[in-house]
């Protein structure tokens, strides 16, 4: 285990939390920050917390965001009448890579887990519903993965959802079952935009 | 290229410049730090800084250490009258790994490279001149990678400490040429260590 000095292996450690970091890559990684100087180690990691302390959540969607509004949010020629909802920012990252969608966004932060206990309360359908509740939602795109969990989640807000007039639509075929939305290819995700369902 | 907001883009930027992290691994690992609360992130960074700045070159011989001397040096049971010469701590800590060899080592912290215009005094040849004027040193073991600056570094130090006294040695066969000691199985370390030939 100790294979290294105490510090060294604090290194590979905190490196080794990052997702899909191995014990290697981890090594590798912390003999980099040794091999610099005192100086360019200590710039090195107060930029890095700079940059994420930069990074927030946008007050309206919960996209990432330097300001208040993510880009999304404060860009007038969105329609604010379409609201797809997704599970976190990568997920909406890589719809807005294909370039056709032209509503606005709803990030939940997670799923709905019964398995873990995690209800509707925990992930940000509370702030949905009040956007709906405020604004003139016309469409819900629930894009959430075809997970177990992903496809609870979009049963839960058809329900939810329906009754207050709203149409609540799926991302349709092409993306694989079990797969993660945000290895899609372009050419999958826009033919599941397009195909789009409405739910129940 | 901006294909994420400046602060992420920052952090995916920052990734890279660690060894063997490409553009994927870096969007992978700074999307990791995102999801970090602002508390969590801020414990990340400075426990890496922190470890970071724990670590030191040993007085005497170059490796890495907590302390003014490093394990080895410290450790009376290892013999100072031969040294094994190394380019950086990785290789140390591959003839370390071997658990055989009982000598002290000299980390050069690079080699000789006329086509980049580093010569002896560039990195710590003129230290271990001074070490083996002061010490009774018997044997050096010339333990740089089996490349063309590592083959020249070891030629100049066979010249440079015979006429001292001192028999040099090289690392035998078994590894392969303009290969990486860092990455050789301890066999073929073993069997390099017990091969070595004198120089010239």
């Amino acid at each position: 285990m100790s294979e290294f000095m105490q510090p060294l292996e604090l290194l590979i450690e905190q490196f080794r939390r990052l997702p899909g970091v191995g014990r290697k890559s981890a090594i590798r990684m912390a003999f980099g920050v040794v091999d610099m100087t005192d100086e360019e180690a200590e710039r090195f990691f107060s930029q890095m917390a700079d940059a994420k302390s930069r990074i927030h959540s946008c007050a309206v969607c919960g996209n990432l965001s330097e300001g208040e509004l993510c880009p999304i949010c404060a860009d007038v020629k969105r329609d604010p009448s379409v609201i797809c909802v997704v599970e976190d920012p990568k997920a909406l990252l890589a719809i807005e890579r294909v370039k056709q969608y032209t509503g606005v966004f709803h990030v939940l932060g997670g799923t709905i887990s019964p398995m873990d206990g995690r209800g509707p309360d925990d992930i940000a359908i509370p702030q949905l519903l009040h956007r709906i509740r405020e604004g003139h939602v016309t469409e819900v795109i629930v894009a959430t993965n075809p997970t177990l969990n992903g496809e609870t989640t979009a049963m839960y807000l058809s329900k939810l959802l329906k009754p207050l007039g709203v149409r609540v639509t799926r991302l349709a075929s092409g993306i694989p079952v079990g797969g993660d939305l945000d290895y899609a290819d372009e050419m999958t995700l826009l033919s599941a935009m397009d195909g789009r369902k409405e739910i129940g």
